[in-house]
């Protein structure tokens, strides 16, 4: 009989004691990634080599070039067992000279704008055009509007909703003005276009981002300006008339070849099953790129070193990929996709880092519906080895990038910071390394490779 | 038979209905909260007016008396029953010139070092002073080192540990050097004191802050350096002698009266138990006070306002005290804590912010070990209302002047911001208006007027 009892009582307490050990493990492995990670990591001198030497690195751009050499040689250095270059065609939009935007009749006279020409918009006569402006809040009153907006300027001017508490929602519900507005208003006959920057702060900071027009739109001038100069153009529309002279110098030139770079440590016991990290290479014309998204690039070249340093032997092929121009058209996400097609990789799952280098509060997580459900409880028991990093999951859209292997099954997942901050400086000139805190972005490599870590060893059900 | 199951049915049912509906009621409640916070509290713009028109707030210093009369000038807008000045005696010290530190003999020749005089500290010979200098890593080595530190400078190089993921408990283990190493290396003879700046960072920025002379102590001239001339330094003391030169005109007057600014709305219940929202209004006389504590001030004077245009009647009495001369001696935080026992004020809780205006995170609770325990399950009760906005609760310090009430018996709790970037900006010229986010600090009065807002509405076992 105590045989019996002994026996049950090791049933019941083995494998408690067991998990218990395994979970220790786990956790003492994590905490050595955020030692090394706020000791040794070298991520933010990358950035420093990112945003300073290469500086901003617009697709097709010769930095984007340079950056692509640069990060490939530190990926080399990672204990890759090999490094690529992903071929991709890419955008290829110039702003050229730098664009005006004057306030040139109104009830308080003329005024400059602080504006920034919008990605792949048009450019203006080369000596500038003037118009009456016409203001709109949503999209749908252009419509109503119809042609009486021939010849004019069309001014968007719906603010980010402030009360919002992630950011990226207010950005997701206002962006529609950047990226659709330009187009439907040159369909009406729209001369130009202003769009009130994307951020809820009220400042001088004009903000740029992609806009889309349809092979047979006219392509535009679209110009984001700035939420102060917003302000005050819609006041004075208030007051009578306005014209508003525009000039701007861009360029749209052929597609032309591009890469992903990509950096690879093969798996020893499931090679086949690959797991990535990847932030886009590519930025912005303006500001250094830092948040956007060269964090997101070091970050992910940091999950290698600090597994490497760590003395860490994956079990499934780790990936990191630098994707190229995300901004202009998620053309790099969309190669890396279809590479993945025609080569049959097989994707355990994702992560995207492309919400800036601020301080991490956890994962967002994404998929085909029968995969998340299936992957939520693990998920979950993952979460005690989380928690005391101040980080949870969350079900919500991953990155640009990465969601474009959405329907081929991976779990995906999008690292998600605190986003209070990131508007300040998204699509700005302001994006620059000193708006970056090394601890924070070093911070959030160490979450991400230790989520790398747990999908890597566990595997998902 | 029915009629019985009925009733056992509503019984069941009806306190579980009346509870949901509690708690919607409580959620919706805190939801306007942050609404108003986001959309329409003026707390940014008073930091603009301490940080800005009046700027720094040195205890004893005329600006410290505008900040004073600023503040409670807003304060009796806010719906205030009262509002009064309750006076303290405060330190009254004084930087003088500019403070001037250079290597003046080493093997890499001379340079000016990035310094700033500490709180408190002595003046050194008009025409300055030149000594040899002394590296230290832990107090404990003076005491080996002994009298051979006579006519020396003593440098106290312990770098923060970078390690620690609350960069509140890496100050903790580090601000002893500054407070408590000048004075004993004065003991031991030294003519002057340098210590490394309390920072994580390897950056130019000197940081000042508060250092304790005993009434025998010699007061010397004690100063901050950059951590990356503490680095310099330290390297030069490898290669051999290294001398340097201090000059300092710190004055350090009788102590003065000042006063707390103190805010009062009467409960309508309750008015005998009283919940106080502070922060500190004094700051260094450096930069802008923005960080420390500015932010605190305005977010405890927003609680007032949030909760006013919420129209909301509180049952117990809330104050709002802005304590004076915290950096120098917690003089008005004590002032306060006599009046408490004096005038035998029943606090219920007391709320202080203390650690900057970043994305709150939640609050530490501290008090008596009975109260602690006593309260702990109402706070785990009111968690699901507070984490939706990424709120927890930690046992934990709650801030110098509201501490000095611990034994007074009230429960006491810490705003507690996100803390990678506070000491990027603590005590040093830095920490000025443009290093506070707007949405940040005004998700943090939001923060603390749903934890008052629970506290005055269910009161605590």
């Amino acid at each position: 009989m105590l045989h019996r009892l002994f026996c049950i009582w090791l049933c019941l307490v083995l494998p408690l004691t067991a998990l218990r050990a395994q979970s220790d493990e786990d956790a003492f492995f994590i905490r050595k990634l955020y030692d090394l990670a706020l000791s040794e990591s070298q991520c933010y001198q990358w950035l420093e080599g990112l945003t300073q030497q290469v500086g901003p690195r617009l697709a097709g751009s010769p930095q984007s070039a340079a950056a692509i050499a640069y990060t490939r040689a530190i990926l080399d250095t990672l204990g890759t067992d090999t490094s690529w270059l992903q071929p991709c065609r890419v955008s290829n939009w110039k702003r050229g000279r730098p664009e005006v935007v004057r306030i040139a009749r109104s009830a308080l006279g003329s005024q400059t704008l602080n504006a920034l020409a919008l990605g792949r918009s048009g450019s203006s006569p080369e000596e500038g055009l003037r118009a009456e402006v016409v203001e709109f809040q949503q999209l749908e009153e252009l419509e109503a509007y119809g042609d009486a907006l021939n010849g004019k300027i069309a001014f968007f001017n719906r603010p980010m909703d402030p009360l919002q508490l992630n950011t990226f929602n207010a950005y997701g519900s206002a962006a529609d003005q950047r990226v659709y507005g330009p187009a439907r208003a040159a369909r009406h006959g729209a001369v130009a276009a202003l769009v009130r920057s994307l951020t809820t702060r009220t400042d001088d900071r004009a903000h740029t981002g992609v806009t889309v027009f349809g092979e047979e739109d006219p392509v535009i001038p679209a110009l984001g300006i700035s939420t102060r100069d917003a302000d005050l153009l819609s006041s004075l529309l208030k007051q009578g008339p306005v014209e508003v002279f525009v000039q701007t110098h861009c360029q749209t030139r052929p597609p032309t070849t591009s890469y992903n770079v990509i950096g690879e440590i093969r798996g020893q016991q499931y090679p086949e099953e690959v797991i990535v990290v990847g932030g886009h290479l590519d930025s912005w014309d303006v500001g250094q790129g830092a948040h956007d998204d060269g964090a997101g690039c070091v970050q992910s070249m940091a999950v290698l070193e600090l597994l490497q340093k760590a003395g860490y032997k994956p079990k499934r092929t780790l990936r990191c990929v630098l994707f190229m121009d995300e901004e202009n058209g998620v053309n790099g996400g969309k190669a890396y996709r279809d590479s993945t097609i025609s080569k049959a990789w097989d994707h355990l799952a994702a992560i995207e880092s492309d919400r800036g280098g601020f301080s991490p509060r956890g994962f967002t997580f994404d998929g085909q519906p029968e995969v998340v459900t299936a992957q939520a409880e693990t998920l979950r028991s993952w979460l005690s080895l989380l928690q005391p990093y101040g980080l949870n999951f969350r079900k919500g859209g991953s990155g640009a990038d990465v969601g474009q292997l959405k329907k081929l099954g991976p779990l995906l997942f999008g690292l998600e910071p605190d986003t209070q901050r990131y508007f300040d400086y998204h699509h700005t000139r302001y994006d620059r390394l000193e708006a970056v805190n090394p601890r924070e972005l070093k911070l959030g490599a160490a979450a991400m490779a230790s989520l790398v870590f747990l999908l890597d060893k566990y595997g998902l059900d």
